[in-house]
């Protein structure tokens, strides 16, 4: 290490995950360990350290030629003060990476090879293209099941856990790729209006038009510290907030983002990524939401079957109570496509509004009724009649309100959509034989959602309707010009219906 | 894209491969687009534009609300100046993503597919994670004989093509992996005192205790500018600088800047980076060097044999006369390992120094002899003893001191090594029956090579020599304290060497 002293800086640029120190060129430490830009240094002040990329500066408003500058983030890790003494040196690649080679070399790994690299993927010890190697190569060999049981407990062992001092703390997640897909906001209502512990968090839309974050956030805050969603899980026996500032299993948020922008994804990741988050999160009892369709994530029963058996030896292996339900995934749950369309629908349902989506309402009350089974009180079967019963009182819009005031209202309520619109119409008289849900979500982002809350896709046909040639399928909403004339010219190349009889429509094979 | 107005300017920091805009927390088109902190965004300015990786900035004194800072690198790719008008919008993911992603689901992809991933590499549509992804989908399913065609090609075709005029073009390469292994700086000289074109560049080490260019360095100027090589070439025939000023198949440098930090390493991927390098320095007639022993890259002659096949097919396709030559790897070439004890070692066979190590020497010859024998006015197996004249003659040492004035002699020429040191001696008597090539490395690199250029290992004995129990089989010289102890801990880990009986000593199964 060099035994030369720099002054610490706190440079003010937001390098978001990435850690990264500023040296300027003619600093002669920079000159006398031959570092090159970009590679890593570790920084150490008063016994404790940090990793961070190396950038060199040529101008002495960002650092002086006897200043090392951290970024924000770099700079907080550290936790010392400007002015202070620090030492640099060249970070050594981190030991795991032994482990990926040989993963990239096809071998199988054991779990304490998992742990040392889940290890030094929190500890900053990786760099981006790192986690991409190890993520191309356990995606591509595709983990064997104890090796997805070892990266799940990695991933939950290096990370915080949550306690929440009771026996049954209930979840549930799906597996994505359905638009319009927001039973958590139904979901949760009604199960904490049962009296059970729901403390979900929901995440952001990453690839799709909109995550049950963003499509909340039409309705009151989402951005709450883990003070506030403890005291609002505590009140209110559940929330429906984002799950961004928690620290549970942190390497799953670094790997997915590499992973999403990569727009890769591998079985083995996702159940551990799945169940190292509910894990951490102290839940008990899980149910996984498989939606199953031509079109969906899982597009054979076969893949759905060995998924869920999947889900199931790691979940057992992990002691937590999980079940897995696979769903009709043949096509976007009920009508909206975007935050502020799919609000109007979850709260049409809530509000038991006679033109609610019923397909949004049956699903949101089995997938309720199963968890409410997880009540030792519940007898066996009674949880859809519970759950109905709750939603057609009234108690599950009280519950929803309570959240919403809790979390911090939004001021005004409008689920108006975009004011700049086109119709696309059937070019024939038949039966919606198929709605493609990627081609779907995809129009939906081109219009604009998530990041423009009111663009999306309005449904009017599901399938199995009649239409006739020229009447409208579905509506398209943009608040930008340019971005409507995108959503018209995908939609003029692909319009995702295809209208046929009535007997060509794909059988589903499951229940609900 | 955003149709406001930003400002350019240019920010002093050099994020080497990466470009990197910044834009202020505050400004308008920051929040209206929905930027996140790394995502990748597009600069357009006069229907010019570069693709950055953006970095959000609390600071005004580096860039200001109306500005957009760019890093040196992409602010010198734009080329424009500083206060002109730019627009930003998000980037798109390059589209041959999706023939990375068939490549991670084992699919073989076509020259198109290979030549739109390198044409985005090229482009710096990829971030680094990208590449590493295609490099790890790359390396691990293995590319067939085609698809490293393919890849060759693709890389060829993406950068620049130097044309010498002439008909006979030579070059050598070695696949590395061997300690000491300087013959270029003797096959050059050798050769282009023959009269033959060998326009060789060179690389620095990147894993390794020293690369040509960082041995050549202790002599001579290696840092030249393409104008200069090419006037040193036209002069002397011959050079010995570093290669990295030329644009030759950039694609392989920018995935190289991937593949060393993650150490990996696949065939295809080696012989596309050698061959296109190659070919695109103009070369007509290449020698191949595949060293094989127990510690070297490759291990077994069989794989030896089928890496040459593949390098054979390869160049066949793409026109080049390619011939590859099987070597012993056994243990290092010469003594000194580490930039000034190698340039002792070279210097040593140039001036026909009896102490001159043999095998450097020997090894060099047979190279040199190869090539040689790529003019048509010589006879087959006249080569090695034309080789040897021009050595033995002071011919060599004359055309290497002519190379080394044209490139930019160094003042004072001293081969001294570090001046601490220690010596590891022999347990036992016997025969030495082993050197690992790979703990040599390490050590040499421990003890500070090949940034400190002094630092090293100096072998006192080789396979086959007897020693005495106390004898000092070798001597690591350090320039620093630190290490010093480094280095010395690695020996009392792992001396390197094992000491036995004569017919332990692995065979070799190669001419020289």
């Amino acid at each position: 290490m060099s035994t030369e002293n720099l002054t610490l800086r706190r440079v003010g640029i937001d390098t978001y995950h990435e850690n990264v120190a500023y040296l300027h060129r003619d600093c002669s430490v920079y000159r006398a360990e031959g570092f090159q830009a970009l590679s890593k240094i570790e920084i150490h002040a008063n016994g404790l350290y940090v990793l961070a990329v190396l950038n060199v500066v040529d101008d002495e408003s960002i650092v002086k030629r006897n200043e090392l500058g951290l970024s924000e983030q770099a700079f907080k890790q550290l936790d010392e003060k400007e002015g202070c003494n620090v030492q640099v040196n060249h970070a050594e690649p981190a030991d795991s990476m032994d482990a990926v080679r040989k993963k990239i070399n096809g071998e199988r790994l054991t779990y304490e090879e998992y742990y040392s690299i889940a290890k030094d993927i929190v500890d900053n010890r990786y760099s981006k293209m790192e986690m991409a190697a190890f993520l191309v190569a356990s995606g591509q060999t595709s983990l064997d099941r104890d090796e997805v049981l070892y990266l799940t407990k990695a991933m939950l062992e290096t990370g915080e856990k949550l306690d929440w001092k009771e026996a049954l703390v209930v979840d549930k997640h799906c597996i994505g790729g359905i638009p319009g897909n927001r039973t958590s906001m139904l979901v949760v209502p009604i199960v904490a209006a049962h009296g059970m512990l729901i403390p979900k968090t929901s995440s952001r839309a990453i690839t799709s038009p909109s995550g049950t974050a963003d499509t909340m956030e039409m309705l009151a805050k989402v951005n709450l510290t883990p003070n506030q969603l403890n005291e609002i899980i505590h009140q209110e026996r559940g929330c429906l907030a984002w799950g961004g500032t928690a620290k549970l299993a942190p390497v799953d948020d670094k790997l997915i983002s590499v992973e999403r922008p990569l727009g890769i994804d591998s079985r083995g990741q996702m159940i551990a990524s799945i169940l190292s988050k509910k894990l951490a999160a102290g839940s008990s009892h899980l149910l996984i939401d498989i939606p199953v369709g031509p079109t969906a994530k899982v597009r054979h029963m076969r893949e759905a079957l060995s998924l869920r058996k999947l889900f199931e030896f790691v979940g057992d292996q992990l002691n937590i109570h999980l079940e897995v339900v696979i769903t009709d995934g043949r096509q976007p749950i009920g009508r909206g496509i975007g935050p502020a369309l799919e609000a109007r629908d979850v709260m049409q349902v809530l509000e038991n509004d006679p033109n609610a989506p019923e397909d949004l309402r049956q699903k949101s009350l089995q997938l309720a009724g199963r968890l409410i089974e997880f009540d030792p009180d519940v007898r066996g079967g009674q949880g859809y009649s519970i759950a109905r019963d709750i939603l057609d009182s009234g108690r599950a819009v009280g519950k929803m309100n309570a959240i919403i005031d809790a979390q911090g209202r939004l001021e005004t309520r409008s689920f108006e959509a975009g004011k700049l619109y086109f119709d696309v119409c059937s070019k024939e008289d038949g039966t919606v034989i198929e709605i493609d849900n990627l081609q779907m979500a995809h129009i939906a982002r081109i219009a604009g959602a998530p990041m423009d809350k009111r663009a999306g896709v309005d449904l009017f046909k599901k399938l199995g309707d009649n239409v006739k040639k020229g009447e409208p399928l579905y509506r398209v909403h943009a608040e930008f010009n340019s971005d409507y004339q995108f959503a018209k010219n995908l939609c003029n190349n692909n319009i995702g219906y295809r209208i046929g009889h009535a007997d060509q429509i794909p059988t589903s094979f499951v229940a609900f």
